[in-house]
Parts: C-alpha cells; structure tokens; sequence
C-alpha cells in the first residue's frame, strides 16, 4: 500500500481527494492537515464520513508528514504551495500541487498574472498534469502541476483539432460555466446561498487567471501563440463545468473528420468520452467522475466549429485527475479508484 | 379603461400577461381563454392569484371575446396564433402575437425555419415589437410580432454599435442561457426537476429558430446581412436569461466609446440599463422585470468586444415588452403598469 | 407624504422594506442607514434597484435622522435595536422595530431567551404587531415589535381555533420549514451556497427562541399556558415558510366547523387567505406577497387536526408585516402599497 | 457471479439498481427490460452510464429473462408487479419487489388503501424487507416487499424505542420531507421544474398510502396498534428524504438513554449511523449512500421526544436496501457493493 497524506483535507479539493483516495484500493490515507480543524476528526468537519474516514485533522509538521508518507497532495491556495512544495521534494517525496504555483513554463507569465514565484527552479522539474496529453512525462515526474478546471475543460477538446491544423487559432473563444464549489468553501457574499441561487452571471470576464495557463499549454502545443478569449460565468448548481468553444475552422472539413479526429485521438482514453448521435455533453452526465464528455457542432455557413466540454470540476477538474496523475506516477493503471459509477440521477 | 383579453391565459406567458394586466392601473383585464383549463377560475390553476384575479377561463369564441375587448395578447405556440389573428385584424382588435408568426419581414425565412404561412398577407402591417428599437412604428401600429427572449437579449446590445460601425458583423457570436421558464409549462422530460436541477447544457446548438429572428433584424438595422453564430444553453433556474456577445472590433475604440454609444443610444429608455463601474449583468438583477441590463468589456489584446445582457425571459423576454407594445400602441407612457418595484433577493 | 427612514437598510430584512417602501404611494423614503456600506450608493449593494432608489447609505446620526423622518423602520439584531429606540422615542418618532427586543411582555421571558433588558419600561408602551390579531391596539401605537416569521406562521392559524376551544394546548407541535433568507445576509457556513443546496435538515431543534414568543402570545390569547413542541428546518430555497401544526382535538368538530371558524375569524382581512376545495398552502403562491395562505386537515381516526399555513419569510414574515403595522399606525388602508400582484411561477 | 435481471430498469429507482448493481463485485448484470425503451441501449437513455454499462433494454419476456438471471429486481408500479411476481416464484427465482404489492401482512389493507391482490397467497411467503429489522427472515426469503421511503425513515427510529417501551404509542407524529425523485420519472405539473423549484408543500397531507404500511410494521413490532399522523412534503432537490418523529415518553427517560438504547439497537448495522456530539442528520450527509442517519432531542418541559432521521429515498429508501436485501439472501456480507464513498459535498 501506498502510503498517502493530504496538505489542506478540509477545502472542497481536498475533502474530495478524501473521498476518491478513501476508496482507492492502492492506497492507504495516513495524514490529513487543517489549518482551520487542527485536532477535530474529519467526519466531524463532514458528517457523510461518519463510519467511513476514521482520521483527525493535524497541522503541518513537514517532518513527522513525511515519515508517514510517499506521495503528498497539496490542496492549498497558490503562493502557500509553493512556500511548501521544495520541503517534500527535498524529502524525496512524489507530489501533486493542486494549486496553479507549478502550472507554468513560463515564470514571468506565472508572476505577471499570480506574484513573485519563491521555488521556480523547480518549474522544469515539474509537469503539466492533464493525464491525456502528457501521460508520459507524467510517468517520470515528482512533481504535479495539477491542472485548473477551466484549462482542462478548454484544453481537452482543442488539442486533437489544433493539432490537426483545423483551427484558426487566433479566433477562439471559450465561454465557460461552473458550478459553485468551483469557489471554494470560503465564506463570500459570491457564494452565499441567496445570491447564488436563481442568480446567473458571468465574472472576471477576460480577466481570469486560468486564461494564461490554457494559452500558455495550447501555444506549446499549437507550436505557435494561441490567444483564447475567455469568459467564465457562475451557474447555481454545486458541481460541474460546461465549456462551449467557438473556432474558426481554417479548411473544409466534416463532421466525420471531426469525429474520427476526436475519436482516434481518445481512442485509449477511459476518462474522455466523445459524444456520438446527436447527443451533447451535460454536466450532469459526469457529475461526481471523472469524465470529460466532448460534443461538437459544425456550423458550415459561418464556417464554425462549436465544441462542448462537461467535467466535475471537483473531480476531473482538480481531484480526480490529481489522483490520475498520482496513478501514471506509481505505475498504476490511470483509472484505479476513479472507477465509481456514475449516478443516473 | 381599455377592455383587454387574452387568449391562451394558462401558459407561463399568458399568465405572466395576467399578472402585469392585472396591476395596470388603465386596464381591465376581461376575457381569459385556455383550452386546457376552460370553465375553471383562473386562480385554481394560478392559486397565488386567490383574491386577486376573479375571473374564469373560457374557450375562444371569436365574437364573444371581440365584444367585450379592445386589445388582444395572444399567447399561443406559432401556427395556431397565425390562425386566429385574421380574424381579430378583420374586427379592428389591436393585437399583440407572442408567438413567432408575425415576427418576419421574409416570409420565406420564416416558411424555412417553421411551416407555410397562412396569413403571409398580414406580415407587412406587422411590427416587430422590440419597444425600444421600433418605437415609431409601434405607435401606429395594429399588429405586433412580440420579438423572442433570445432575440431580444442579443438585439438591444448590438444595435447601437452595429449602428455606430463597430463590429465586424461576420464575426458575432451569441452564447445565451435561459431558466426553464423558457421552456414553457408543457410536460416533457427536459423539464422534469431532476432533468434539470444540478444540470447544465447546450440545446439546439446552431440551429435554434431564434437564429433566423436576430438576424434579420439586425441585417435590416445594419444594412447589410449579419450572420450570428448562436448557441442557448438551459440554466437551472425558474426565471432570467443572460447572453454572452463576442465580436471582433473592426476599429480602434476606447472603452469610453463604447459607454458613450450605449448610453446615449439608449438615454431616453427607462427599461435599458447601461452598467458602470465594474458591474456586469446579472439575471437576479432583472427578476420580475421589465429591465434589460447591458454591460461590455473590450479585449484590446484580441481586439475583441464582450457585451453581456440579463433580462428576465418571461417580462422583457416576453409578456413585459408586450404589455410595453400595447402601451405604446395606446399612446400611454411605455413604463405604465411597468414599474414594480425590483426585487433585491 | 409621510417621510419614512431604515435603520439598517441593507440586510435582506432592510432591503425588503427599502423594495415595499419604494412603491408605496403615501410614503417618501427619506434615510438608509447601513454601518457597512456608509457612503455608498443603495443600488450599488442591490444593482437590482438602479434607476428606481436613488440613495446613498449613511451612518446613523440620530438627529439628522429625525429631522427627516416621522416613521422609523429598525431592521437591526436584537440587542442593537433597544440601545436605539428609546432615542427614537423621545422625539416622538414611530417605530417599527423588526428585532426581538420589543416583542415580549414579559422581560424575564426575554431575559432567559436574549439577554439582560435595557429598555424594559418600553415594553409595556410597545404592541406586539400582528395586524390581523393586534389591529385595534396597533392603530394607538407608537412602538411596534414586529412579529418574528416563525411566530407569525404559528399563531396566524391557531388563534381562531384556540379561541373556538377546539385544541388541547397541551398537544401542540409545529415543525417549520424556511427558506434561507430567514438567515439573513451574514456569511456562515450555514448560508454556503454549496452546504444548503440539495440539504435539508433540522436546526435548533426544540430550541429556537422565538419558541417562547409564539408560546407567550398563545397564552396570552387562549387565557391559559400554551406550550408549543418547536423544529424549524432549512429548505433549499431563497423566500418562503411553510409550517406544519399538529394538535390533537378536544371536542367532535366537523371539517365545515373548522372551515367557518377559520373563514369567519379572518373574512375582514386581506392578507389571510384560508385555502379551500382541498388546495393546500404552498410556499411559491406566496412568494413576493403579504399573504399567509392557510389550509387544513382533520384526521379524525387520530382526531387531530393538521394546520398548514404559507408564508414570504421576509414579506408577512418581517418586512411586510411591517409596513402594514406602519399602515394602520397612519390609519391608512392596512393594504396600502403592499397590494403588487403575486407571480404567478 | 450471480446473474441478475432488472424489470423496469428505466425508472428512478430502476436506474439506481443499474448504478449499484454494476458496482457489485458478485454479480453480473445480464439483463435490463424496459416497456418505453425496449432496442434502445441503456447509456441512450441515461448516458453518464457511457462507456459504463453496456446492455440493451429488452420487452420483458418471463422466459428468456428467468434463463438468464438467478435474482429478479421488480422496479414497477404497484398492481403491475403482482402480475408478474408469481411468475419468477414459479421459475424458483429469488425475487425483490420495489413496488407495495408485496409489503403487507394483511390483504385487507393492502386492498383498501390500493386494489384487489392477485397474488394474495404470497403475501404469507413474502418478508417486509427491512434489513436492519427483519435480518433473519430475509436470510431465508425467496420473496422481498421491499420497503417504502417514507416507512423506512420512520420505522428505524421508532423500533428500538417503541421495544423499549419508551413511547406513548398512540401519540406519534410523522413530519417527513422528500426530495423529488420520490415521485418517479413520470411527467406530471408536480414535478415541472418551474412548480417545484422555489416551492415548498405538503401533499396527500394524512391520506399517504405509506401510513398503513408504516402502521402495520410498528403495530407487530410494538405488540398493540401503532397510530401514526403522517404528512410527507416535497423539498426542491433532486434526492433525499428527512423524517421528523414527535411522541410523547410514558416513562421518564434520559437523553444517555436514549443514546445507549439507539447506540446498542443498532452497533451491529453498518447503515444505521446513530448521531452524537448534537449533530443531527441532513439528507446532504447520506446523499448516495445507503445510511440512514438517526439523531434526536429530548424535550424535557414537554415530556417528548423528537427524532429525525434522514436517508437518500433512491438508495436506503428503495434500490439501495434492494440490494442489501439480496445480499442477506444470498448470504454475502450486508454491505457488499454498497460501500461507496459519500460525497462530502
């Protein structure tokens, strides 16, 4: 069994590696730390876990952490993390950092949209984690710059078409929504029960800090810069994330292209699922797994190509995939303990 | 007092009609027809409306209900409405159509998104009823096509700089969003609670028969044919419609610029509120309104425009701009029976 | 005009009475007051509002507020609200406070429940203001303790049963339910969006304080003690109270003996609509309106009686009821301004 | 593997079965029918299921069903399960009833509150399937009536008690709340989005065909008729169920009794979670999951007890106990395949 343990248990992120690594059968958990719930047991801090996690919630001691551990995740907010991260590296240990401190190649983009980066000499150590496109890197690394939700939601359906060269890709446009746990479990009036519900609106409107890293992947991709203009938008659900892509299409081409493309591209991919016969992703669909669904439509009279993406952005979009990434690392097959049914309901 | 009926007064329209009606201080509300429900009080299938609304539903007799009436909202699906209309023309009724049938100028646009067109003579006299676009016209008119919500949201952001040569007409996309209301009150598994709770999609993707509406109107305003890429996703909410507009700038603007040209495009208009300061719309803004809010953002590094407009699809998407029109028409201040207060919550 | 001002204008209490006294035709809304958003617009905190409350919030100066108003509405925590109201008082103001502290006659009762009294001469002066029960007592007053929500959904359905003598007081029990404004605006875990969506539970179980204030009105109207078994719940939803009573009878009653007795005792008021041909209260008819609409049903295997009774938490249950306490202290129709036409979804 | 057929796999609680059965480590499941869907795959009809399961619906022939399964699940109406029941007995098939048909001891009650039964001669053969309760008969059984939702929230809190003799069993109450997947997937205005969503009410207040079956499982647990006033409610949320139980104590009884007689009932029962530390149960908590949480309050000043009890009305209330029946009778541990993570939010 591996040995497990989890900086920042009690967050949403991190209460949701919880529940994906409590149920994992390579693992075992042995730390969970809480800045906030030092001391309490963590079915107190979530009573669904009653009879379930039998742990308590500590706070960080990086050595008495490491000795009971082989792979850390950390579910901290940026900056935090990486004020952490080279502690466990130097201590050999595998880590996946669930916040944005080990996303970017480029340190200067990190600092102009984040702040001063305190550990970027281990950004080349470190890999991208969307499982799908750098499952090999992944393989080798000690160090996981998980993916934010939004980048994977935008990234998985662009790669295979851009790398077809079937894209315009100065003309993409990416409007996206998310469920509120995307916000965290930190009090604000944004996520406040009454100003949420029978509410939608759209926020940090091409200003979000997730629109560099997906640009900054999909120009490494593109071989060129892709500029994306980005829009999230807050939807009154709890999980779930639908991404609708705009994109000018640079040649003739049919919905059977598109489709092999998509196809042939996530043939070996259990967790991306493109969608065939007319039917369109729904965040419901993939609510608490870690699927990506795909969907497409082509628009021939504007020569447009829309692409829709729905992930659970607590699940794919943070601790789903950070448990994928740990998978790939440890050699295991990527789905181990991320096989739970979908609810039909 | 103007004598006023509705015919189909049980749907979520028609019985939006009987609210905002039935609070309109140079109104009687006097014949109410449903199908469905004729014979029963209007407040048993309406039971918040117990000790406000009197009156019983009944089948549509033409002449009975062109006695006692002077103005006419029909709030039926497209097909039956172009059915009736004739007959309330030929009596001197003013009519107000809720339904698609007289929205067209091109009755072949319309026979190639709905059916053949059974009173395609009628189509000249109509008006396109978006209030603060056609206000002219509306006064004196006898026939309004009552626009679509869809239309409607990405119609009264897009004028103004349409008008003023902003845009790149060939590059607009419109991603919208609506509550379920849209959907209208008919049972079907795309509106069942647990369809739709915790859910949300894309639907119709680029084929939508709004599509064809905003185009045309906006090809006329423009003077030259605008192509749309739209794109309407279901939010699960009851109320509320919030569209996101992308369109490349084909000119140098500031952001003052555009502020300018939408506020004094719409300075004289009490129910277009042009944000400020930072704030974007939001549908809970507009709840039980007849407001339209619209706010932008410009892009300078993609040289791209963001407009975003919330309204609330069942008043100004709907019965509200109705109620408008048929102000108008009566040559009453436009915000009569209009000006509820908002909620704030 | 009466010249109206809130002390507390921009919690969710306050800002109902900001949206009811907007459209109120006899009043003038002259001073908000809000410690958190001095200075600030009104409409900037609810956007809703632009274009219809043109105020800037202000810290409370209790001079200057006097000087401007005649009527003041206080929309602050208990404890707050009795440090001011003696200041209004004495300069002969009318005050609608919407707190605890004015609400019992019994300042031991109060004591036990809140804390030490520090206006408890007030009490005797203070009426209690449930118009429906109070209305003669409410025209004289010039200190109102405005009823709290629960209490209101309580008492509103027992009192004409309690005065017919048709209930063992002994045998009460009513299990509310209410939406999440009843927790006002203050950010708590318990008002995350993400921890009340798809949740439902109990809180305060037997313990909530306005247990003792529905029991010491109940008592003081059947003539004996009456002890009441009290469980709020929480709905997921923004506006709306639904509460269950249950009683077990004293007397062979018919279901037309109930209905009269319930008819009878409120055919002169507005605002109480007793349901009938077996319709059942329900929170959405309620929404945005004054009502409390009340249902019935005898189960007269067990004989006992089931009173269910609806209500807008913030509406008759605070802010509404309110304004209506306001109405009959000015001896206007107790409608007046509180009269906007229910939705209808 | 047991081979396992499911009737009426694409209902609510049909799918469910789909969801947990698929998971199940000894089982296989071979064959779905469907009326409505029949030669369609599953994944078309509910497609988080994509890539998950793979079966097609099937008409339901008896023969070629019962060749292919060792344990039959019936989740269909009532009244169309009898006809069928007697069929897979015949074939020596092991078969669990979701519907009621199956759930009484006395036809008479069963025939007034539903229809005549068709197959009253099983009804002897039959066991009530509630596992925590009726343990050892279920070992044995060839034929579960698998309990109702609502009779399964109320009976687990009151057993232990009503042995104990702690209750007066003539005074009980029954409060419940439902979400909406309790009322099926069936289309009906009760379960339209927009008239749930913002909605809270009562139905079927005291005449729910649950209260007999509740009634008769009590009265043969308590030796003497058990009465009990039954008023479920639905709550605007897709899954859930919370029960809240008032009764008066014949005797005098401490909250450590109270505990200790729960605590002891259940420490065998892995589902059955008796809260502590004043936590009480919130449908969130068991959202998925087969517990029923059970917490309580002692009223002292009022001499009663008040009990609440929450369960996910899809997996404890109805395809969940399904399976944990069939576990018990083929004698595998209770919890196989059941123990799923919960969501922590």
């Amino acid at each position: 069994m591996v040995r497990v343990g989890i900086v920042g248990a009690t967050g949403y992120a991190g209460a949701e590696l919880v529940r994906i690594l409590s149920g994992h059968p390579d693992v075992e958990l042995t730390v969970l730390t809480s800045r906030q719930y030092a001391g309490e047991r963590f079915d107190k801090v979530y009573p669904s876990m009653t009879g379930v996690v039998d742990l308590i919630c500590e706070k960080l001691s990086i050595d008495s952490f490491c000795e009971r551990t082989d792979v850390v995740f950390i579910a901290l907010p940026h900056k935090v993390a990486m004020q952490l991260v080279p502690d466990f590296i130097k201590r050999d240990k595998k880590v996946i950092d669930l916040s944005a401190d080990f996303r970017f190649k480029d340190v200067s983009l990190y600092e102009s949209f984040y702040q001063e980066h305190t550990a970027a000499d281990l950004l080349e150590k470190a890999v991208y984690g969307l499982c799908e496109i750098y499952f090999e890197k992944i393989k080798r690394a000690t160090l996981i710059g998980n993916p934010g939700c939004y980048p994977t939601s935008v990234i998985l359906p662009l790669v295979p078409l851009i790398k077809s060269n079937f894209l315009d890709v100065n003309s993409i446009i990416a409007d996206s929504k998310s469920g509120v746990t995307g916000a965290g479990r930190s009090l604000s009036l944004a996520t406040h029960f009454c100003e949420v519900n029978e509410s939608f609106k759209a926020y940090k409107v091409a200003e979000h800090r997730h629109n560099p890293e997906m640009e900054e992947v999909l120009s490494i991709e593109a071989g060129r810069p892709v500029k994306i203009t980005f829009v999230p938008h807050l939807v009154p659900m709890t999980r779930g994330m639908l991404t609708t892509i705009y994109a000018n299409l640079v040649k003739d081409v049919s919905s059977e292209e598109i489709q092999n493309c998509l196809d042939s591209f996530y043939s070996e991919r259990f967790f991306v699922r493109i969608c065939r016969d007319g039917r369109m992703p729904d965040t419901l669909h993939v609510r608490g797994t870690n699927f990506c669904d795909i969907g497409f439509k082509l628009e021939e009279r504007n020569n447009r190509i829309i692409l829709i993406s729905a992930i659970d952005n607590l699940v794919k979009g943070a601790s789903g995939q950070a448990v994928q990434n740990m998978n790939i690392m440890l050699g295991l097959d990527e789905t181990t303990g991320l096989k739970n049914i979908p609810f039909t309901i």
